[in-house]
């Protein structure tokens, strides 16, 4: 962790307009409250305009029209925290690990492993499985036969692909997430359930990233499908023959139940629930904890959330919404009273 | 995936009447849609009848009266859609695994493995366990001693099953399935925390299917009892104590607390909570993301969800949940004034 | 587990004021229900009193109000339920781990493993990690470089800590946690997601107990951080920058967004929700299923629950959901119109 560069070298590798001394060396990124004078920090968030008077940073990532909001050393970006992902990037680069094969490892039988990849020890590689150059499967993944994973992966430890799947160059997989268990398919047959194999596979695009303990099923019969740049946090679960639309994000400890088809750049916030078979347009923004019962053609933000009280007084009030049809029709019955009265007074 | 059955095999080994070419080669499942000449589809909800047209399916399996609505090759049987499973579970055996104990295996001394049982690389199984004759044991898992487990189950990779545990014959158990960690058992003194040890089991019946990253917690005194044919989905908890009856079937995501009892035939949607201590009764369905906060002695459908709107919508209306009680006695207020009105203006 | 004790050894352990026989051995505690008479029971909460009538325990732990309740041999104590928990303690220790490094496990350069911690077979302990006294690393778990684990903890099958995290003493970790992967860090690029690096760590501090399946990601750019005493249930998701207070417990599948600050002494329900960047005081309550969108600055207890109904009654009340605020504005012109006629018939 002894990487550090000069202001003006950061600029030259990631662009952006270099004002003050360009001279300063850089070695890691910051808040603007913590930030000491080797560290680069960011302004892209109104809020935090007043620590920037009082940072200890050695410079500053700003907008155009904050350019001149300090005079610390600074990099000028029309997207300073998009610019500040990148010096991060630069100066914190992912460890680095031996490729081949660990000698702890297990491979099977007509595995294509890319000599530039790396297979740490405890894990284990199907047979007729691929690994593309430089992916990274760490301690104790599992991949499944047959399974296609393209270049520039990461793994974390203990990742579980199941047989089948084909995975898109860049992904990253944390841990405990497992792709392509069988679906929930099961079908009643004079009082007991048969389960539905899952033929189908888990298709996955490029820039795609997976986090700990999120599960994507396999389909049923056709594919289950994440497109190119999702982001899912944690602790998703992903229900077999889903399809979600190039770059949407969703937040941890959302489910999705299955044949749900969502959008291009959805946000999802977390712990949303997704009811099967429906479908989200493209920029759809579902709020947190909010249930999605029906489809959603429109973009737009959409939410139902029921809001937080204490308890007392959330019993008071949350009794009623097991009358409120009763009380609808009590409100129309007094605006016909109030008609008939109003008659009669005329 | 070389295998195929002429039609009329299909029908020796799995009953139902077949109408029209009964020497057709099947060699694989699809739906309506998507089914090429050498695959079977099926008919089992309406929603998909209009497809029934223009399907290039090579046979159809059909309930009795759509006995006569194609005319391609087909199966006529009672339930379509469980039939069609059976075919699936024919044309897609699971891959074998290999007999015996891989030497990347760690075996405990006095584990009982049945010689046709299967212990892959990197698997553990404890001392004084018992796995069962066909049993597959992937990947990674890990079998705490003396835990049991019946004939014919399959553990994908990772799964982890905690010591003095009882498992039935048939279980599937997908990757990153916990089975019998401690219940969240605590006692406060003093300011801090005690742990209450957790020294029941898990006893899981026959025919149980755990989905991945599904935990099940063991007993803190008497144990945490699944079954015969429940079928969970992915990412469920199951806190200790807990018993859930037979054919239960649990969608991803719901969170059962501590000593509840869920009848038998339950279907309980996604993302719903169940609190502690409370029963319900057989055949009771609870919607998605519904909490459940009483018991339910009454078989029949029980829903809890805020209806979903556009955020702007959603703050201006559930502003007024605040306020229900207020509201209702503005009502009751108002109610009492007409009355009064009447009487004067009579 | 042939271990017992006389009632009179209990006491010279533990404290407490034997009455009756002092001779009886105790080799289990059990409940009231269903002890047998080599086994304690206690009676903590006033709706388990008809038992205790009834019971075939052969020794209960009592309140000093109670003590003379039953007249079977007894012990009363200030906290009925934490004795309990401290004789089920002695009667239940954990099993033993041999010390040491079992050769199937995988110890990277310069990690530093106390000699009397154990090192089960096919887990991986990273370059420089640090694993205290008595520290017990189960099958499949995977520390990574540079984090350091206190003195006695168990960590169980398939636990997964990532690079640079620091855990105090006597943390319990069940299988398939996972603590300090990447929190959810993005920033839109000219429509594509860049990934913010997290360079924080998770800090965890005594005393600290982790369910099977939770997660807790490392920071941003600060830590996250976990403190003495804090209790987790299964299944929890802890996003980066969280900080919660000492002696919380959280019950399963909650999740916690980024930045949040839980209090201390909080009790925190299952499937709760915490926006992310809010505040909660100590000694709050949150319902479970309950979603917190706004900084709590009070004790107390809070909840959002939306009341469970027979579908058919949901469906009808809830529909009243979407018009509330039409509702509210029809009572207030009711109102006004009552007055107005109120004015004419005076």
């Amino acid at each position: 962790m002894n990487i550090s560069y000069r202001l003006a070298d950061i600029a030259v590798q990631l662009g952006g307009r270099v004002l003050g001394d360009a001279e300063v060396r850089i070695s890691q990124v910051a808040t603007l409250e913590k930030a000491r004078p080797d560290q680069i920090s960011f302004l892209s968030n109104n809020k935090y305009r007043a620590q920037l008077a009082h940072t200890r940073a050695g410079a500053v990532i700003l907008g155009e029209t904050d350019a001149q909001a300090t005079c610390l050393p600074r990099i000028v970006s029309d997207n300073p925290y998009a610019y500040f992902a990148r010096v991060s990037a630069l100066l914190n680069p992912l460890p680095e690990a031996a490729p081949g094969v660990h000698p702890a490892a297990i491979v099977g039988a007509g595995a294509r492993i890319d000599p530039t990849a790396s297979i740490a020890a405890l894990a284990s590689v199907g047979e007729n499985a691929v690994i593309g150059a430089y992916s990274v499967i760490c301690e104790g993944c599992s991949i499944g036969a047959n399974t296609v994973i393209g270049s520039h992966a990461r793994l974390y430890p203990h990742v579980t692909v199941y047989r089948d799947c084909v995975i898109g160059d860049n992904l990253i997989a944390h841990s405990g997430a497992v792709i392509g268990a069988d679906g929930f398919g099961i079908a009643m047959e004079e009082g007991r359930w048969l389960k539905i194999p899952q033929i189908g596979r888990v298709v996955i695009g490029d820039d795609v990233e997976i986090g700990a303990n999120t599960t994507i099923d396999r389909g049923a019969l056709d594919d289950t499908v994440i497109e190119d740049g999702v982001k899912l946090d944690n602790q998703i679960q992903i229900a077999h023959n889903v399809r979600i639309g190039a770059h949407t994000a969703i937040a941890g400890c959302t489910g999705i139940a299955g044949s749900a088809v969502i959008g291009r750049y959805c946000l999802i916030g977390g712990g949303a629930r997704i009811l099967g078979h429906l479908q989200l347009a493209d920029h759809v923004e579902i709020a947190a904890h909010t249930l999605v019962g029906k489809s959603i053609r429109e973009a737009g933000s959409y939410a139902a959330i029921y809001p937080l009280s204490k308890q007392e007084d959330w019993r008071r009030n949350a009794v009623h919404l097991r009358h409120l049809d009763e009380l609808a029709k009590r409100i129309k019955n007094l605006e016909r009273e109030i008609e008939l009265l109003k008659g009669k007074s005329s």
